[in-house]
């Protein structure tokens, strides 16, 4: 028998750092975790953000921003982007961590983290507080350190941050339970 | 130094189980990990699917859907959802799994799965090979054995499937890292 808990935002999600240049040029990072991957082909993610964010009109005016994927190792400043706003502090000046220009987009990434996404704003879409905006992947970039033998992305490797949303807990991920489009080949085959 | 992957959808995404009921009022499930939060107020999840989906014209029909949130005793059953068609198939008598009819929305939920989102449909945003679908969540209902002592969802102990896009293996959550929106405060206060 299961319990309501009334209409509210619950889950396991991604904990992603998005990145813009403000009007004078200034690189801005902001902590969300309401996002996702959305769209396979072309490849896309999609961020949610208040309007109120300074990051918003950056994200607008430039058509283009970065998601950098935090490790544990960077959980302190991933938390401090998502505490304070661009708009009156230089975050990346606090944190001590290093903006890199994007070669491909009109937006800045953190070169301590261990994986970068950058997109050109595809879509804008007002859902209510939150805006969503779909941006296009042009690259994924990523440390050699969190790539397997084959060179791709080993997710355990990089050991990023999930929020439990609910708790409100960063959590970091276990073990390997099985491999997708694999696991469930036989099932009710059997019976 | 970074490599540069390709434009490609990576990270550590949810792995959802998406009800649905067709024109005949049968109940289908589909897994999808193109998915998350997107809104706080209305409170708001997004799922992407492709058009060729049996489930896809089953939500633009009856404009509802639910997601539950298996665990990782389910990690057969889910995978195996995303690897058939309803069209064909009976997925609930295959995998034994049961429907329940949401009392809220035109849908059904997996009985067995510990957390369930009961969602109207708000917005479908065509986006390219997959259509972002919007819900407005009604109501989550979870197992009394998954919720903290105040009540409230323990995600840790809901156990969920996170998709490492990449490697496409399903992973489990390990420990807590940290409380989000306090283990950033002191940065840039002790330099």
């Amino acid at each position: 028998m299961k319990k309501s808990l009334g209409a509210k935002t619950l889950g396991a999600v991604p904990v992603w750092v998005v990145g813009s240049y403000d009007h004078a040029g200034k690189p801005n990072v902001m902590t969300v975790a309401w996002a996702g991957i959305c769209c396979s082909k072309p490849p896309c993610i999609t961020i949610s953000l208040r309007k109120a964010t300074y990051t918003y009109g950056s994200i607008v005016a430039r058509k283009a921003f970065t998601v950098s994927v935090p490790s544990e190792a960077h959980v302190k400043e991933a938390d401090y982007f998502g505490l304070v706003s661009g708009k009156t502090v230089d975050k990346f000046a606090v944190s001590g961590l290093t903006p890199v220009k994007s070669d491909l987009v009109d937006a800045p990434y953190v070169a301590e983290f261990p994986l970068v996404i950058e997109c050109k704003l595809l879509h804008s879409f007002d859902i209510g507080l939150h805006t969503m905006f779909v941006g296009e992947i042009m690259d994924v970039k990523a440390e050699q350190d969190v790539l397997g033998a084959d060179g791709s992305l080993d997710v355990q490797k990089m050991n990023p941050i999930i929020l439990g949303a609910g708790s409100m807990q960063y959590l970091k991920l276990g073990g390997v339970i099985g491999q997708a489009f694999e696991v469930g080949r036989g099932e009710g085959k059997s019976g």
